[in-house]
């Protein structure tokens, strides 16, 4: 993969311009309704420095580490190739100066890293995660995560100290792009790795599949193996439309195998970069559409709230006042949605904004702003725009993968 | 495809050896039971002459009727091709002296051919029924049946005068390979052909897939045409194991394409006139499994009903005697299948047989034939095994399926 792509670019600065709004015009919004605590954590810059980030996922020996290499064009620090099952952790492949590895404690605590969330699953994983840091052009724009491959009956389940699902879930929902690799020469999909891809389910949208080794047998070979594949994967992935599958054989060793396939492979090979290439400029449509999705629960969080506190007593009987308020908070959702005109869409759940604020006191909250709001819809109807300006005319829809 | 293969002199000359035992042995001790009235229709010459069938299924202008005449190696009366939905009836295409059709309404009155359960879909489908004879050495061992293309959206529900999903369960249960044919070119499953791909289901074993007029895409696009297929098709089709795909491109008109794929192709097809060719040999596998099936079930029916009679008074009492005996039916069911020693899957439906009894009168039935159990036990024991040492070794395994 060549040095670092315009797109890289664009990621960053529209990061650093989301990062920036939200900072000043946002956060301190969110703060005044606690938002936080109705909705998701605030945010954090690291949240908004993070490289898009991709996950390699597969079963053990088709390639994970091998593809890695193959992506940086060098070896990484902590990298083990080998037929048996080798890579016993999660390692993120990140940039760096100099080559080093971290331990996964000191990654988990770092306030600059996007792995402080992974501490919830204790000393038993980040015993078996770590940090890779190298100088490799690939990651001015993506940080990669190998994985220990998926075992299969009683060794991924009992010889783990980690639910290995569980942790594939939380980095599936931060990743940008879900690489499932398979090996055409020993196909099988176990229980335990589907158990693993169903745990994706709500990203089927990042994920894309890689049909490795496929130079080691013959096409007609392929094509039953490739079929079977997605026989298997269409039951296992509920979505309509097919993923994406590039065959082909991603290591540093030449392509075996008749003129015709080579060239095939290398055109797959080749779009598979292409769409790697793309990352940054998707992620940095996803948080785009991330923080306008997050703004909108914001603006109809402050009207909530603001119309509540209005309808509060100003002297006597707070309490009684308050939860009449929550027991009838349907009724109040439909008045606030009818004078704004906002979406239902960006209404919060019932139980669970009712759940919250009974453990508030809602004297304490701050009138309805409408200034503030006022600054919010400047952000959602000017500012975010101007940043979207940046992306070349395809660049604002996402990329598609279905096939045909 | 060549001239009569000996696959097909097997299927006759086991064909007639099981006509023989059938309707010397074992029909008149069904009949001394009334075995068709509680089971299925007692069996003629005419079940036993069928030739296998091969039935053909798929959208409009997906190369159905061309994929005929390609295998036929010339035309056959009433075929119409063309791009536009051109076939608009059932076409059974058999051998035949001279070229000639027959109306659908003689076809399903004829006693020897294997038609006649079509009546129960009366005059709008029999309308849309034809019989296409013609001298071609393939029709010696196998009868092809052309369907009318899968259209979709109401054209298929309104447009036709008869269920087409029922007419192709009724075809599906009795053929001995479903072809499903895709177009390369043009590929989507409409609603409609998912409904008649669902009415195949129990015949998963017989389906076999054809992705048609292949060479008409270039290979990475063929790749995700097919991929997509199978996702599709893994999802319609509840079997873990992937249906057999040929790739290639059925009709009188040179390959096209590249060298290498136009190699591919060439291999897909002529792997599947092999599986064509095995047809006869396999569909003699199934008609021996039947019968064995069929015998078994009888043999227990005739121990059930002599060990009831044996049960009936002599002289009074036999109305009431009979009600009580169907009353505890359970009970006499285990009394036989511990004094004899049945499988418990040779015993009929508790609900079903008690219900066809109630229409009978049991002092009517004979008593237990011990001689003509001993019979039964022959034919399984020795006739049949003999029948079966025709087949070749692997013969007797029938074909699998199953891709990787
Ligand atoms: N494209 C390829 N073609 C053929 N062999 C390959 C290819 N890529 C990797 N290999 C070989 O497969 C074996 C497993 O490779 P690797 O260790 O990269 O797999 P992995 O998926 O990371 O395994 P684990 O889950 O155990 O970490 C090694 O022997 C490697 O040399
Ligand atoms: N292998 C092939 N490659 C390219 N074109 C083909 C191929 N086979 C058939 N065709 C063309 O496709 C069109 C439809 O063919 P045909 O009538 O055989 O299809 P069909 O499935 O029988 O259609 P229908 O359901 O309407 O009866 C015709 O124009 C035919 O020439
Ligand atoms: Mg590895
Ligand atoms: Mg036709």
């Amino acid at each position: 993969m060549p040095k670092k792509e315009p797109v890289a670019e664009i990621f960053e600065s529209v990061s650093d311009g989301l990062k920036q709004l939200y900072r000043s015009k946002i956060r301190p919004i969110e703060e005044a309704y606690k938002f936080g605590e109705f909705y998701s954590p605030y945010m954090n810059d690291s949240d908004f420095d993070a490289k898009p980030m991709v996950l390699l996922l597969g079963q053990y020996s088709v390639g994970k580490t091998s593809f890695i290499k193959y992506l940086l064009g060098r070896d990484f620090p902590g990298a083990h190739i080998g037929p048996e099952p080798t890579t016993d952790r999660f390692i993120a492949v990140m940039h760096g100066q100099e080559d080093k590895t971290t331990p996964g404690n000191a990654l988990a605590v770092s306030a600059n890293m996007p792995f402080r969330g992974l501490e919830m699953f204790g000393n038993g994983f980040l015993s078996k995660f770590q940090g890779a840091q190298l100088d490799s052009p690939l990651l001015h724009h993506v940080t990669l995560i190998d994985t220990p491959g998926v075992l299969s009956g009683e060794k991924q389940r009992i010889g783990r100290t980690y639910s290995f699902t569980e942790v594939c879930a939380w980095f599936a929902s931060r990743a940008d792009v879900i690489l499932l690799l398979f090996d055409a020469h020993k196909l099988d999909i176990s229980d335990e790795f589907k158990e693993a891809i169903e745990a994706l389910k709500g990203h089927d949208d990042k994920i894309r599949v890689v049909l490795n080794k496929a130079d080691a047998v013959d096409s007609q070979k392929l094509l039953r193996i490739y079929g079977a594949l997605m026989w298997s994967l269409g039951k296992v992935i509920k979505t309509p439309e097919c993923m994406r599958v590039y065959i082909g054989s991603f290591w540093d060793q030449p392509l075996r195998g008749s003129e015709w396939s080579r060239q095939l492979f290398e055109m797959e090979m080749r779009d598979l970069l292409t769409d790697l290439k793309n990352v940054p400029k998707n992620a940095a449509v996803r948080k785009v559409n991330e923080l306008v999705k997050r703004v909108r629960l914001a603006k109809a969080h402050a009207y909530i709230v603001g119309h509540l506190k209005k309808e509060m007593p100003s002297y006597f009987g707070a309490q009684k006042a308050q939860a009449k308020l929550l027991a009838n908070i349907e009724e109040h959702f439909l008045k606030v949605h009818r004078a704004h005109s906002l979406p239902v869409g960006d209404f919060p759940d019932v139980a669970k904004f009712r759940a919250v604020m009974e453990g508030h006191d809602l004297t304490k909250f701050p009138k309805l702003d409408t200034k503030a709001i006022a600054a919010m819809e400047h952000v959602l109807a000017h500012e975010i725009p101007k940043l979207m300006a940046q992306f070349p005319q395809e660049g604002t829809v996402s990329h598609s993968n279905s096939a045909v």
